[in-house]
């Protein structure tokens, strides 16, 4: 049987996971492909490092270009990550006429576009599933499943980590640095989280999603972003009794011709299906204006999972069942805004005296913000209690100027938490 | 530019949905295929009926042989549903080397074996991804996006009208026949709604999918089925208390060298997420032994969700991107089987008087039968009293063979509710 031979760059979680599944699954992929998968080269730091691998010995390298210029490796595997070096790999495998799948994402957002470019120019393909939403076969759902639509709305929670962390928030009770720790320590978070907990990874994934699906490459800096590091268990518990879940939500929303996008800490009402997405499970809620509300459910991460997409896209290489319509145009059709009018939950701590609610409510109305529900609270121990606003829908700038004004009352001791209402209408 | 010519029989709700997802993305329809749709022929039962829809009156015909021969059609599109006589159209069309689109789950659960090898020994396409849960890419995903996964469970709620008649009962308290008679006026169930009730229109869709995730075919005959029409107001507000939502579930479990198959109502806990599938939505939950759990949701009916799903299939097959590896193998790799261990929800009318619940559960438990919990209730006004189980794990049998005890009992007044309680894990 004809074998398609691989070359791998890097030996980690996810190139593990591919091995692992083409050893597991080995019987239904040859049976599907007419084909056996074969690894030529793989390039690793040190080659005399025990592994865990079922592969020969000779296989590896400490020389990236003795796998991207191996004559046998028909497609290359990129699983380093991070744009430098991978960038020049993939772009000398590209123009080498070697396919390439990748699951870097940071790649895919920043040169996505060029890196496309040449993989047409050299009648090769480059994908890259496995760089949003691990496992759910996300990319494919939008670019060929899903082809006929006009895509109105992505709203993903497309990071493990941060759902992980605000999960055990809301129903283990624990403090933000708590649930850090232990999602450190069950590998679901990084020693320095700070890529996923300020939304720079969900920024990643939804700018390569939104350009797929619109068809007009979204660049990382036009999507305003806001990580979880602020939200306490107050605010989740408040949410909890107003009927919602605090989710960090990466969206895309297209109005006409302006598109929206925005990474933020969101409420997300109970009911939604949205809001049951737990731990480190991902979804993507899409709107298409044929096919109407979908969403998909999945493992973001991990070793199968990612090694199941990788594993899809090479598999669709081989099958050649994937057509190059994932092509991005480059004339800009739509306009990138960040104007939507929203609700918003907003909590200050106010020292307990009369009149302070009336003033408040005062501000908020001289700048155009009605209320929706006003909740006010027992005294904290140290004579100042909670006060809960959620708003009728408003933009962002009324909001701000009536903090700054109300922040400048002294009996508010604490600078207010401000949260957007997604009602995902 | 070029053309694509299609030939559609029938012009139902489906069929005009099909036909304004055309004319809506239009231009991105076109730029991703660099070709135009155009429909040539279009089988109608009357051809001077008043319709409202963008064709030249001079498409449609009577006679379905006028679209099957006609040399412009490349890609038949069969929508007029039912086994005969779309399974001479089919055939027909696939000898004469057309591309087949299809909604129809009745035809591919019963002969699709047959029409994919008429199809592969003409070269062309045989696809059918609106024939389950409607604008949910599943097929594909099971067949392309997810292949390199070796399935182990699929459980669906894939018939809408059974959905919408179940949470319509648990969320606004109406009972079974109002239920009906209130999706009957939305649209969402027929007249006669006895294939989807009883279970039918759910098997048929289990059939399609696991002989796709399976590779093996699995015919209608061997999946068991249970519908919903025992189901009362009473289990629903049990089945609330307890934890859980009554679904109509339809499901395909591996194990080693065996698949059970079932389509039957189940207790589904709160905290799953098909539990929050409501009304006329569909989920389909999947467990890949790579890929782990994976859920996808949406609308399982309707024109403009299934017309997205059938003009999927159709831009599929103009930009050649799907691959045959759906084809069935004929060999028989699985045994088809039926004897899960599961806990049972079981509820009787007693006459409230004392021994009663001693009586039961000595015959419980000379059955092996043991219980996880037991709710004894007020007195109905006719002196009798709800009595309520919930089992351990135990086979079918056993319950069966314990209730024919109990029902002997001149003190059980009504033959108990009976229904599978699907923990998911």
């Amino acid at each position: 049987m004809e074998s398609v031979k691989l070359g791998i760059l890097g030996m980690g979680t996810v190139a593990s996971g591919l091995i692992n599944i083409i050893g597991l699954n080995n019987h239904k992929i040859t049976e599907i492909l007419n084909k056996n998968i074969a690894v030529s080269k793989v390039l690793v730091k040190d080659i005399n490092k025990a592994r865990n691998i079922n592969l020969p010995q000779d296989v590896y390298t400490a020389d990236a270009y003795e796998v991207i210029n191996n004559k046998d490796v028909q497609i290359l595997v990129e699983l380093i990550g991070g744009i430098n070096p991978a960038y020049e790999y993939i772009k000398a495998a590209l123009n080498n006429k070697k396919h390439v799948v990748t699951a870097n994402k940071a790649l895919i957002a920043t040169h996505g576009e060029e890196l496309e470019e040449i993989a047409a120019e050299n009648g090769v393909k480059l994908m890259y599933e496995a760089s949003v939403a691990g496992g759910i076969p996300i990319i494919k759902a939008i670019s060929e499943n899903l082809a006929a639509n006009e895509f109105e709305k992505i709203i993903g929670i497309i990071n493990g980590t941060t759902n992980y962390i605000l999960t055990q928030m809301a129903e283990n009770g624990l403090e933000y640095e708590q649930a850090v720790k232990q999602a450190q320590q069950l590998g679901f978070a990084e020693a320095d989280p700070s890529s996923d907990v300020e939304g720079d990874d969900a920024a990643y994934k939804i700018s390569i999603l939104s350009t797929i699906a619109f068809g007009q490459r979204i660049n990382i800096e036009d999507i305003p972003k806001e990580g979880i590091t602020k939200i306490s268990k107050e605010d989740i518990n408040y949410a909890k009794e107003l009927g919602y879940s605090i989710k960090l939500l990466a969206s895309a929303v297209k109005n006409n011709d302006e598109i929206e996008l925005r990474v933020h800490p969101a409420f997300v009402p109970k009911e939604h299906p949205l809001s049951n997405v737990k731990n480190e499970f991902n979804a993507i809620f899409l709107k298409g204006n044929a096919v109407g509300e979908l969403m998909f459910y999945g493992k973001g991460a991990g070793s199968l999972p990612t090694g199941s997409a990788v594993l899809g896209d090479i598999m669709s290489i081989v099958n050649s069942s994937y057509a190059d319509n994932n092509e991005v145009k480059k004339d800009a059709k739509y306009k990138i805004v960040n104007n939507a009018c929203k609700p918003y939950y907003i909590r200050f701590e106010v020292i307990d005296k009369p009149g302070v609610l009336g003033k408040i409510a005062n501000i908020f109305g001289a700048n155009n913000i009605s209320l929706a529900s006003v909740m006010q609270r027992q005294k904290n121990g140290n004579n100042t209690a909670p006060l809960v606003f959620i708003t009728h829908e408003v933009g962002r700038k009324n909001i701000d100027a009536a903090l700054e004004e109300i922040n400048k009352f002294e009996f508010v001791t604490k600078t207010a938490s401000i949260i957007m209402v997604e009602s995902l209408k």
